[in-house]
């Protein structure tokens, strides 16, 4: 991906994998604390009596996680990754212990006709535990540069 | 919004709203280091030169302390906010020394057809500054139980 830094690289269909990280209980409640204080996320026997039977990750966290592994990577996008926005589902738990890899796929790129020197990139990041099961789907729209910065024929 | 817990309690055009936070540039620079290492969220000076021309914090930042607002206030759902997915957008950036406040208004309330003793709340969480922009608009479903945990007629 080291060259496909403008919106003229990027084609649907391209696809990248991050690399892997794994997430502890301790990482899960220390976020919790932090960010979101729901029995869920903060204790394993308060969880258990829960909607999700066990300690859970936030959602929240999935998702900086998600952009941790996204970032650490090459980043092919000239402005790096700036999202204007994007739908997320989280399909099931993240729990602890499990590993997490994010796979990336371009699904739509689009030249910006108020602003041709941009365009948004539509990607589908899936991020999958090890058993690779989906824990959030996140289809993100990002601005992206053109290198021609000229309007559009 | 005490005794507002179950779906039956809930209804389209209610509102409420959160508590409020500063969030300030050692914040924005600290979660980025553990979460979105760009230089728009880790440098005041690197920043100037990007897409943000200053720093801003981490989408993923005012995701989580929109979070952290919320579950500070009082919940008003049974199993707390258990969030299927959502869609998100920022349609401004959030800066150093921003003070945010979380507007919830429930926009559509729909009772499970296959496991009846839940439904999912949809509502919009609109995350705003100090000067009542938005920074953050959350679009978020929620699974919230029944209380009368009997099949819909």
């Amino acid at each position: 991906m080291a060259n496909d830094h403008f919106l003229e690289d990027l084609t649907p269909g391209l696809t990248w994998t991050s690399g892997s990280l794994t997430v502890e209980a301790d990482a899960i409640k220390s976020f919790a604390a932090d960010y979101d204080r729901q029995p869920f996320h903060l204790d394993e026997a308060a969880a258990e009596a829960t909607f999700f039977r066990g300690l859970a990750a936030s959602g929240w966290q999935v998702a900086a996680l998600s952009m941790r592994l996204l970032t650490e990577g090459e980043i092919p996008f000239a402005w790096g990754i700036v999202g204007a926005g994007g739908e997320i589902t989280w399909p099931r738990p993240t729990r602890p212990g499990d590993r997490l890899t994010v796979h990336t796929e371009v699904l739509e790129v689009t030249r910006s006709k108020s602003r041709p020197d941009r365009g948004i990139v539509t990607v589908r990041n899936e991020t999958r535990n090890q058993d690779g099961e989906a824990v959030q789907v996140l289809v993100a729209k990002l601005v992206v540069p053109s290198r021609e910065k000229r309007p559009a024929a």
